[in-house]
């Protein structure tokens, strides 16, 4: 007796073996996939009549701040180093553990809503983080955010702290947590230091997750202090793997391109962020031409300010379109590529397809609404016309996180009570 | 006795003088807006607790093909000429008149859903246009798209037509419908059609809907064929004017720009639309500095693909920043402005602001959501954050047209019945 059976879906199974499957079930037992298919000869405990839904991949955030939910709104419109130095960095400073927990909840919230089931984080706190991520249910590769600015003493207590994080959580909340090593960027982390961050990775054969190139600022830092970009830089000392997940990836140079797909790098392209705060516009069709694997993040919500997977998948096309003045440069499936598939492998977990012994992460997407009709061609519908909110129910490791648009894992009301008030509380704390 | 009043709202009236109002009323009657405050001493048959909510001037999409909805996906990720010659031109050959009343009827229901409470539309079958925005309460001010290729009969027959709808139609549905002239462009239509039509709407005393420069093949064409590019053109033969409102707008020199501020001409913006189909980024900061009156539209569904204008206001402000480099352009309040107050005054409509003896034409948005939490900014929370299914009552001329996301003016389930069948007849006519 099988746990779940999903019937009467369009199956967007993103499996290139299974293609799309019109009219097909999907059978869920102990966490997996058990069947992908037309039929079923599987009993099980609960039903799904997908009737007018698509079933696909739960979506993969492969680039986030939970934390930042709490500065949704709290700094918009600025240029990225006021927006850092006069007012992130300074509320940042008074997060407390529990700040962050309700933070994450929120984060944890709003993702389950729209659709993603795996998200990789990068910040501070990050136990809370971790705690947020068991108790909601969705899946998560969780790393400490190290920033030693050339100090020893520091470079030593952060790697101490992100090890500490790394052996206490990886693998917990039943395989749902995963960890990586957070070296924040070439440009706030030593050499030393990042060398040092390589070789502990390797030793624990835990992945790295680390921001590259994201401003102009950054490739004249390196520039002017290394003499090379950071592509090259991180190239010098063996760095590169595809162990890790670079996320951003702006300013690259079609060198920089061929070496990032030469050593199977991972990258995190988070095009809402990068206009919001007018980085640039990365290369992401030479990225994937060159064979790199490409990924899709959201970023924090101070920069985006929502974490909606369906928007950044549109907003990723529009942009590559317009960047490149080809229309048909980023079409609907290799962006649903970036959001499921590529995600996965970026993370090291077996999510992003629907196939037999896969997680059983994925979402069922409601197409009987005005916006989604009439229904042409469904891999462009997602894309293009739908968003997060038509996103009915969410399924992580086999268990239903929402069901027809009612969040079952988590108190909704509560967490946005508390994620009121703590906002409120910071705010006081940061003005004073 | 007033018709309605709506309390306990967070009000952002748009207007210079009202401000936002924190905790405010605002009061209907006959198809106006009575009162906005603090609180009112008037009495209404219905009350409506916008707790948590805000209230603000509905949106205005000027620039739309609402019949389009029933291409929605139809032909994606295409170069514009095959987009346009080998999919879209062929598939309105076999447009019928019902036809487009469903599609139009879907283009209502989706926009009254997602705060839309007027729109500019240039299309074919315009009748069937009216009708559905009769039959749903919504605005709109239509145009009957005209395009004479250069022959004498075909401008006769083409002005013939255009005049016939603005006459049958001008102030029809209570006032609802206003119409335009809608010369297609200067690359499809003669200049000496241009100039009759310029002619006709001055003494109609009727305004005009144009598309202009969208393309770079656009602006190729003018110069080959007339020396000069499109602005240049248009003035050449005094078509400009605070009557014109211009869709598109991309490729504008700075010597453009000013002929177009100094013209007082309406500029209809469509980032999703030009990104989509890699048109360019029109230069709507520049423009706005030379206190051009730039407002928003969606264009038609087979190039955006949604008529979300909130997506539409979030992509506007993202894509003029990482298209000039600097993450203060276009900040929050000067988009929400772009979707309101300026789009009313491109189409000479007393609606886009919260003020007495205005258009009652409002929507009601729920703030209360895990992607609209914590609330630190209004401007900013509704043009990053929020999406139009956000959108929980819309209000035109006074009459609920959805309430509690119920809408309220339209069979929903009858349409959407008849969009699907409409389209599948649709899509065997154009395949036989």
């Amino acid at each position: 007796m099988a746990d779940i059976i999903i019937k009467n879906a369009y199956v967007l199974t993103m499996d290139p073996d299974l293609g799309d499957i019109e009219n097909g079930v999907v059978v869920i037992e102990n966490g997996l996939i058990k069947e992908v298919g037309r039929s079923t000869g599987s009993t099980a405990d609960k039903i799904i009549d997908a009737r007018g839904c698509v079933v696909m991949p739960g979506l993969i955030n492969t680039h986030c701040h939970a934390g930042m939910t709490l500065f949704r709104g709290y700094a918009d419109d600025m240029h990225l180093k006021e927006w850092l130095e006069d007012r992130i960095w300074p509320a940042e400073a008074k997060l407390t553990d529990d700040d962050i927990h309700i933070g994450s909840l929120l984060a944890c919230l709003e993702m389950i809503r729209s659709g993603t089931t795996s998200f990789a984080d990068m910040y501070i706190h990050m136990d809370r983080v971790a705690q947020a991520v068991k108790e909601s249910g969705i899946r998560a590769a969780l790393s400490y955010g190290m920033i030693d600015f050339g100090s020893k003493e520091k470079a030593d207590a952060e790697l101490k702290e992100g090890s500490r994080f790394v052996s206490q959580w990886n693998g917990k909340a039943d395989g749902r947590i995963t960890t990586m090593y957070g070296p924040h960027a070439p440009n706030t982390c030593s050499r030393e230091f990042l060398i040092r961050v390589k070789e502990q990775a390797v030793k624990d054969k835990i992945r790295i997750h680390i921001h590259v190139l994201e401003t102009e600022a950054e490739l004249n830092y390196m520039k002017e202090n290394f003499g090379m970009c950071s592509i090259h830089f991180l190239k010098d000392i063996d760095f590169w793997g595809t162990d890790v997940l670079a996320a951003h990836c702006v300013w690259l140079s079609d060198g920089d391109i061929k070496i990032l797909a030469e050593y199977g790098v991972n990258i995190s392209h988070n095009p809402v962020s990068n206009m919001k705060l007018a980085s640039g516009i990365a290369p992401v069709a030479k990225l994937i031409a060159s064979g790199a694997n490409v990924c899709l993040g959201t970023d924090g919500c101070a920069s985006n300010n929502n974490l909606d997977m369906f928007e950044e998948m549109k907003t990723a096309a529009l942009l590559q379109k317009v960047g490149t003045m080809d229309p048909t440069a980023l079409p609907a499936r290799q962006v649903l590529e970036m959001a499921t598939v590529n995600g996965a492998k970026a993370l090291g977990i077996k999510s992003g397809v629907l196939k037999e012994g896969h997680n059983a992460d994925m979402i069922i997407v409601d197409m009987r609404k005005p916006h989604l009709t009439p229904l042409h061609d469904v891999a462009s519908q997602l894309v293009y016309a739908a968003s997060g909110k038509d996103v009915r129910t969410t399924i992580v490791a086999g268990k239903v996180l929402m069901e027809d648009f009612m969040v079952t894992c988590l108190d909704e009301q509560d967490i946005l009570g508390k994620a009121v008030q703590t906002s409120k509380n910071l705010a006081s704390r940061i003005d004073s």
